[in-house]
């Protein structure tokens, strides 16, 4: 793998930045978080005026064969079906995509259907990534071969580069695909989490069903061992192909400084096997929001990310990212725009620092 | 007074909302917090199609006579030179009003200086509502007469029915003006709130600075003896014109089912005292965020608000809320623009509701 040299966001402008946002008119440190994203992005893009004009979207679909054991309260067609809207713009994340004035793209990253085949009335949001139709049931047999775990990898980094070629300043990450959380859960367990803190219903299921998901989440590391230090290991026996392409984003958008906004559960399991491969990711990644599926907190924990929103939400999609970028640019905007006390002849008062 | 008659909320729409909400392309509940304010502004529009795309803040800035006690960490002039930087367009709540499409009024609501006599640049987003030039010190006097603490109100009232008329959905109020902590903890614990609960500091100060204005809001309630029950003998005793004017805009944005956005400390004393006066305005009121300030989340539960959101700001002004209108707006495209099960052709599961 080649992703060793991803250098860390560096601190070589923060007191030139500090500085700054305490000059301007406000009391020091009153914006609080607000400060931090702004220090954060000033240091990712080494500019005391950071910008994320350029705001894009990529939702992640893919299938799961472990579908088959009866996992979800969707049926599996539900991920073509749900591609087809976020096409037309129907999806919660169109709805909050075009309010944030971000470009929505879906990857289709491995659904089990041929969108070429439907003469869709309009592709250009549409970027095929396929390692595959569908993942294997990893209850019964790895979810994939190496060479795809690899290959989505390979497939996440040409969407960091694609990004970087388009001259993105900031880039959201979501997933869709019916069993994600499923599978997202089981690549945390084998990543060593505790199943109890881990495993968790993503869209509301009866409490048989979430046995059973338990159950096969365990059954399944039982089954194939993933090694729990080597990410690649864990995606090809019991992972996905949106968490390998998620992983492979997160890698390659960190080595070209483009800060990553994470959406929920099964998005952040891909920056924790990130994060296994190279720590020095950590920061370029902001948690758009603290979803209201139970691990995802413990996730967040471990990378040491505070999330912006807390609303309750479990929907996916990139929905929590997208909101938070509006935070986001406050942010930005708020360092780039207020007036200082100098240029304004605000008096300076003798606030304790 | 007459705002006996604001009617509730109510919630003859409720069920038609919910099956609304429950029939979009996302899990039932999926999007958590949305969805109940998406709820509650179909309720004050009357509609399961809310729009809140006409959005206002209302800056009331004002002095205080208390501020002579030493109790802040900015000299008073600084909400003189705040009003010129606000309307100079310098100020966070402009820099965030812009990010979110709003219109930001400043309201001189008693500042001790005439902005007429200044020959401005442009005072078109001045509304001058001067009950006097500064209250007076509440460590010796009370510190407004009854007359101001009305005429306070009916300004508010006022305030309301200029953004009636100029069909605005939505209204932020924020508050600006130094030593507005103080006062807002002094009508908190007159209307019987807990001190230890409520007294913090505002910007950053000091220990000794604190104790101060401990000791000054505690004397000046002993002082005064306000009947904690009745509002108007709160504002005029220990109050400010800011709270009073902010007291009065949300009794009668309510009135006129206005959705009003609460920011911080300063404006949610005002809510409570509104609620004092007439408990139904709580339906139409919604907490833009969790200030840092200790007692702004004592104050917001005993008005049964969550906070939209959780930043660790600290700095007033309407910033707040203002932050907050996107996730109001998302909540709002929500319900009038996502795609159904049945137009997207969607298959439904088979969830827990």
């Amino acid at each position: 793998m080649h992703f060793y040299n991803i250098a860390p966001v560096g601190d070589n402008l923060k007191s030139e930045l500090e500085k700054h946002l305490n000059s301007l008119t406000k009391p020091v440190g009153s914006l609080g978080m607000l400060e931090e994203i702004a220090i954060r992005l000033g240091l990712i893009q080494q500019t005391i005026k950071p910008n994320i004009n350029k705001k894009r979207v990529y939702v992640f679909a893919s299938d799961h064969g472990i579908t088959q054991e009866n996992v979800s309260a969707y049926p599996k067609e539900v991920t073509r079906e749900m591609v087809n809207n976020i096409l037309m713009g129907g999806a919660a994340i169109n709805v909050f995509g075009r309010l944030a004035s971000a470009e929505v793209l879906v990857v289709d990253a491995g659904v089990d259907h041929d969108f070429n085949k439907d003469n869709l009335p309009d592709t250009s949001k549409l970027v095929t990534k396929k390692p595959g139709f569908g993942t294997r049931n990893f209850a019964k047999e790895p979810a994939m071969a190496e060479k795809q775990a690899i290959e989505s990898i390979e497939f996440g980094c040409e969407l960091a580069e694609m990004a970087a070629k388009d001259n993105v300043d900031v880039l959201v990450i979501g997933d869709m695909g019916i069993g994600n959380t499923t599978v997202a859960a089981a690549v945390c367990v084998a990543a060593g989490f505790q199943p109890d803190e881990i495993i968790d219903i993503g869209t509301v299921i009866d409490e048989e069903t979430l046995k059973r998901k338990r159950r096969v989440i365990l059954d399944g590391i039982k089954l194939h061992k993933p090694n729990s230090k080597n990410a690649i290991d864990i995606l090809q026996k019991v992972g996905g192909f949106c968490i390998a392409e998620m992983t492979g984003v997160i890698l390659k958008a960190a080595s070209l400084r483009i800060p990553v906004v994470l959406d929920g559960f099964p998005v952040t399991s891909a920056a924790i096997l990130a994060n296994m491969i190279n720590p020095n990711i950590k920061g370029f990644l902001f948690a758009g929001h603290l979803s209201k599926v139970k691990g995802h907190g413990v996730l967040l924990k471990a990378l040491n990310l505070t999330p912006i929103l807390k609303l309750d939400m479990r929907l996916g999609e990139g929905t929590g990212g997208v909101l938070a970028l509006h935070v986001m640019e406050a942010a930005t905007n708020m360092i780039r725009e207020m007036a200082t006390f100098e240029s304004a002849g605000v008096s300076k008062g003798n606030e304790v620092v």
